[in-house]
């Protein structure tokens, strides 16, 4: 039986291990891609430490894969061997439920991810449904694209469903992994970019990656002034905020999309969402169909991630720099 | 000068009195209403009461009202005298900024309340901004029609706006002034209807306004046994409830839309709406042209308020019994 090769947490927290398990039978709708590249997520860490209570060891995490396809399952459409493809967070669905029907298998009830009760992209291999599997347009270089196949398609999401538009006005809460490609999709779109940052250091890099302005969370009166300004606020953090603040911040009919969860139930003030018909919201990466769209509007727009490349052998060191917020803003490993 | 007759509050919580003010000129967009009816709206009370600290007292109540144009200014487009008419919450706007422009003009930053510093409809006569002065189809009873301006709106405009269909699960809480006018007009989008409330008793009347489904909110199990059920739950109450139960009970996509208020900001669970891509929104009465969209739809369907008539004179011993929660579903002043 085949055996692949990767780096699997063994118990809540601990250093990723060397580890290899068996493959079996390829499966009718199943590609095997040959990993080149895969980002570090912080959703990688929250599986290894069992944050959400979900994770069973051991198990090799990565769902930012980037590599190519060396075996083909017989039922498996539009992809050959050869090509160049992505995976993301998500590699199966029931396939027959009212949402997988209609192209939006992220909201699949029984979606599956690529590294939960599964084995992932820190490895030489791996193994996905075809349905989940994106070839890659030419012109986006593989270390800079394995961040835009989670964190890229999680900000593009909302940023399509809520209509943005050359008239919208977008801010960004949080400049880091999804930050940095919210501030570069939404300029791409036509918005004015505002960018919300603790860290008024990042103001200048945020600038150049799309923001007209730049807001320091930490200077609370800034953020009053902007009473009734944006169509949409994208919250990629996982802190807490002065989130009526910045319900207060919206337009009338504007939205705050949360991509990250806050760790306490915000209380959240009704009167103002009722008075100006806003809405709290939030959104899960996106549907096969959106991750497509969104690589070929990065390729059209040069939109990458801004990334340190680790070998794949380096897999601890890349994870503490990730949990010490030391990346700008993308750890990717190499095989 | 003309003098207007009407009940006014002059102080906080205080029984109406008899109380005069003189019109002056009617302004060229204006019209003059001789008031046969007006509806009594929880939001009277709470203007009565200054519970919103926006009250200036003495003022007259009431923007539920119907009548005829006795007298029309001379700018004053598509409506004439002897016609019978309606007015709700909205009696003017800032008539330039983008909102008012595309016909939102209940989300314009200027709304003016039809009783808000200003007399409204519990009166003999009233004069309002024509804009905001809709023409009553034939069909409507003028009594059961009242409450539409208001009531009718409010609940009529997030059904549009959040694209309701006969594919759709529509939930109402709270079956009062709101909800029981909820009720049919989400039967008549073709909708799967489900009322929730406290009183069990209410639960055949529910079903004949157009429930198909009807949820004692006193039992938790049973909103628990429905998760993942619906597209939209309009809260039409004032108090709390297990708002995170009900966004459990929503769909992939699907939005809790406030149009009460509840007393305490709830503190919202922001994982559910980030994996289902679920809203907590909030609407505002309705646009000028919604007001007659769903009067027609009203006309055509023979959707009309359950109303208890009081002559104007008697419009205390009506509050009294508003404030008591004694009346279903609305009750009507007459002169």
């Amino acid at each position: 039986m085949p055996l692949i090769n990767g780096f699997a947490a063994h118990a809540a927290g601990a250093e990723l291990l060397a580890y290899k398990y068996e493959a079996g039978d390829l499966k009718q709708n199943e590609v095997e891609i040959a990993i080149t590249h895969c980002g570090i997520c912080r959703s990688d860490i929250h599986l290894i430490d069992n944050d959400w209570g979900i994770s069973q060891y051991p198990f090799i995490p990565g769902h930012e894969i980037v590599g190519k396809i060396t075996d083909i399952g017989s039922a498996v459409l539009g992809l050959n061997a050869g090509d160049r493809v992505g995976v993301g967070w998500q590699a199966g669905s029931c396939g027959h439920c009212e949402w997988c029907l209609q192209g939006e298998e992220n909201l699949c009830a029984d979606s599956q991810g690529t590294c939960v009760h599964r084995n992932g992209g820190y490895a030489e291999r791996v193994r996905v449904n075809a349905r989940f599997v994106v070839a890659l347009p030419d012109g986006l270089e593989s270390e800079r694209t394995a961040p835009l196949l989670c964190a890229g398609v999680t900000v593009y999401n909302p940023l399509r469903r809520h209509g943005i538009n050359p008239s919208s006005r977008v801010g960004v809460i949080g400049i880091g992994g999804l930050g940095h490609l919210a501030l570069q999709f939404a300029r791409v779109f036509g918005a004015e970019v505002t960018a919300f940052s603790a860290s008024p250091a990042k103001e200048g890099e945020a600038r150049s990656l799309g923001a007209h302005h730049f807001v320091n969370t930490r200077e609370s009166k800034t953020l009053k002034n902007l009473g009734g300004c944006f169509d949409l606020i994208l919250s990629t953090i996982n802190n807490d905020q002065d989130w009526n603040a910045n319900i207060a911040a919206l337009r009338p009919t504007g939205a705050l999309c949360f991509l990250g969860v806050p760790p306490a139930p915000p209380a959240v003030s009704i009167a103002p969402l009722v008075m100006g018909q806003k809405a709290i919201t939030g959104s899960p990466i996106g549907s096969p169909r959106m991750l497509a769209e969104m690589l070929d509007v990065a390729a059209r727009h040069k939109i990458q991630a801004m990334t340190e490349l680790f070998p794949m052998s380096k897999v601890n060191d890349a994870l503490n720099k990730v949990r010490k917020n030391h990346l700008r803003y993308r750890a990717v490993l190499a095989n």
